[in-house]
């Protein structure tokens, strides 16, 4: 990001609205569409003088920001995706106010799911999930947005079929080389599209079932893991490989660990049985894989 | 709870360790059962010298406690419910340690959910939900546990059939009357048995339907809420009616409010379309319905 | 609380508003006192119909409850203490409505303290602090108030003059006795006054410094407590010593484990030096002391 | 970052373990110093084959990376600071192991501040405070570490002397200009040293007081704030110009609102005196003042 010359020194500055919370309904009859989203946005634009003198004529004001966020949501009439509704905002600021020279908007949307009940969807009524879906979207002076999109909070463990051997020993290392032990991590992605899907919805859930499948491997017998390293590396190649709108794709995959306990001074043995959950420390294991002839036509 | 004397002085005390978190896997065969707990034990014991003298004779050392949770754990072979567990925890500390005349064991489960790819389910997979099953067991010297078991962070979202009209109106009110709202809460259920059902698993199964059900009315058409009060009633109602093993039920249902957005100075209108979600301040309604034959017989 | 039969069932019942946030500034020229306070209101009414019928003719709105919060909070021309505008806010409900039978407020304050610069106490400006100050307030038809006071998140460490000796050795046991290790806690204190004092703000003072200076003992030197137990009743006994208008004290006072780091095998051993401090398990020690005279005069 | 080449694709990836906790104490006869860390490593490191192939070779485990951090803690036979331990960190990192290329290690200091009692500080007794001071230090090949410091959680609010005015006005502006209004916000600070000060900590506390003075202003008095921006920019000046050895200053300064709280219908009118403090939306104002000289020389 490109700063301001203030003398002797430079100023970057954004400024914007967080935490904007709406919820939108979208009724078609008596089947309803709910989302709820969680926005914030960060302009940068040519209010130096806001800075330096508390000159404030060329800052949109936060409650401006806020308003909009509520007019716009006002004005989509059917429903429509996280990333589209970014793409929306982003577009707004730079071309409404000359001021603004970029557009960041971070979304994040609740995980309510339409309930079944009997196997039947209820028309209107939903139940909190725990993973959320979150967007980011970066828009340029020219109208021209970056979009990418993401999970966060998906919760995953898997009981067996997980090892870690081989690894670097010296002075400093007390950890057993296993080819047994539980698997868990919160696993958060983000991946960034070179160009617009057909459906950004149905890219998300996409990307959600192979992650998923292949962190778990087929239902009967799942699939060996050697390391939390190659389990992602594995599941990022996937999503590259599967969809090719996306450019890259981001995994940052903590190593939540389930300890042994082994207590043999009062009769506890471990025999892959008893478990102590910890959420800290916790390994921490990202990584971002991207396809290389997009990087090399950027140069 | 009764207290010890100390000169002018009543003491009432008790100890123990909380946030012992444990993971038991049972494998049967490629089939593995996998359950999360996280237990806090309290004991009532005779260790007034403790506090009054520093003279740790009666004192059962919390570590020692916290052992205790993997020696039980560790024991059990077969998969076995929280309630369970608690009462076996309960039954230990005041059936083992002569100073200790009460327990209370409180356990929450996490809410690790066995995975399902394309229609099967995973041998050895989990994904982690967002309600919480909760558990409580009172044990006392006699060696009887008094059970409650419950569900909390169940979070449901209706976008229609719920209304408030009819109300106190005075100096103090400003809120409008309504036949069209948005009706989310975060529940909080407590139940307490009066006889040990044949599987607490499947009671806590059938109790969550009861709630999500009664919330929500058909699949097709929903049903009309007058309040969040009349609906709590309902809901602990059918609990009781449909499970013989209850005695009371106890919730606790915050009106989480989901405000219209109306800004008719910049276009925007409400039109049961836009809404801001809000967690604070909340309503919050909380009743506990009891069997009225119970009540009298214990007086 | 006694409750309303319904056909064969009892229910109990109680609604309000949680989380109401108000901030008061009071301005004497140009010195000011600000306080910032989170009320949580339940009343309990003869409301019954509202639950069992859908009628809410007797229900006061939680959305009144809270407006009433902000007119009372504006009726205070001059600085009050928390306990203070809890009393106003009880008094409030059970007189102004004649279906309200009691009244619960409970009340927050957040840790604004006044800024100091260079030893002079600033007009206006505050920081945020950590402990928080609480009061509850149980108000009965009869316009009497049970006023209790607290203070919760006082976390308190010190690095020696704390052991643990002389428990109950058994097959659970695997810790080993000490003189020497680290003694941490968060403080929870609850106490319950029998009459008002001269100043709610100036007791709380008091107490807060009371429990502190027990805890850590003299500046040069310190004090040895040879168990949580022990420290916590010579702070609640010190409490009833001090303040007469205190009947009784509740202290919650969970033992926050430092452990000792020993891994002779890659060359660290602990010489009180290296700890690995932990959230969790952690020891749970809680008790309250009352004067016996009022026990037994409420019989 | 640079990546590594695999067929089409390149892989970025860095592991380390996070969250990973200790405390050290320091004990002059009976005067003790203590201070508690958290601290998170990442290291870059030619691995690329055990996310490919699982081979782990060339991995050092995260369990070893936890290992370290006590192993060094322990050799720290003097009190040091959390960024003087950060580089012992990083440079052992990159300088016991081939196959490390970077380092990044992210710290904290938990706020556990001396006691003091009637004006004496204690020997040994601590109390938690609020804000968190940080260091992250990113250390290359060439054992040259890169080090920032900054302090998070700093909450500050004045009751006056903050208006907000002549900001541009269109059709989705409703905010009304003011010059008198509540300032409130929860600060976090990154500052980069372009040398080794003479003492850290010094200029961990230098930089905090000159955060918080030019926040406030003089104690009689204080200072006009015609924006966040403008307050934000004044305190990066002021930390610029009396520090040499810091190249840049970021600011994060959220507008933490305490909105007027205005109902004339059931009479309370608003007259800067009764609030409604929230948490969100919150405005959002950051900027970076980095000296010129520095970004110029680095071309």
């Amino acid at each position: 990001m490109g700063g301001d010359a203030v003398g002797d020194y430079e100023l970057e500055h954004q400024h914007g609205k967080a935490r904007v919370r709406v919820a939108r309904v979208w009724r078609e009859g008596n089947s309803h569409v709910m989302v709820e989203w969680s926005v914030a946005i960060s302009v940068r634009s040519k209010s130096l003088s806001a800075y330096t003198e508390g000159d404030n004529t060329a800052v949109v004001a936060t409650d401006t920001i806020k308003n909009t966020v509520y007019v716009l949501a006002k004005r989509c009439c059917r429903s429509l995706s996280l990333e589209e509704f970014g793409v929306m905002l982003g577009e707004h600021f730079v071309t409404t106010y000359p001021e603004v020279t970029e557009a960041h908007v971070s979304l994040n949307q609740r995980p309510w799911e339409r309930v079944s009940i009997d196997g039947l969807q209820h028309e209107h009524g939903y139940k909190l999930g725990l993973e959320n879906r979150t967007a980011e979207v970066h828009t340029t002076k020219d109208g021209k947005s970056v979009v990418t999109a993401g999970v966060s909070d998906l919760r995953l463990l898997k009981t067996t079929k997980s090892g870690f051997e081989g690894y670097i020993r010296d002075k400093y290392t007390l950890l057993l080389e296993t080819r047994e032990r539980m698997m868990a991590s919160s696993i958060r992605s983000v991946w960034r599209y070179s160009r617009k899907p057909s459906d950004y919805n149905e890219v998300y859930a996409t990307v959600r079932k192979i992650l998923e499948s292949t962190f778990f491997g087929p239902c009967k017998g799942g699939v060996y893991s050697p390391s939390v390293q190659n389990t992602l590396y594995l599941m990022a190649k996937e999503v590259l490989l599967r969809i090719p709108e996306i450019e890259s794709v981001y995994l940052n995959m903590p190593n939540i660990h389930f300890l042994p306990v082994n207590m043999p001074a009062i009769g506890v043995e471990f025999k892959d049985d008893v478990y102590l959950p910890t959420d800290e420390p916790h390994g921490s294991i990202e990584a971002k894989l991207s396809r290389k002839e997009l990087i090399t036509s950027k140069l």
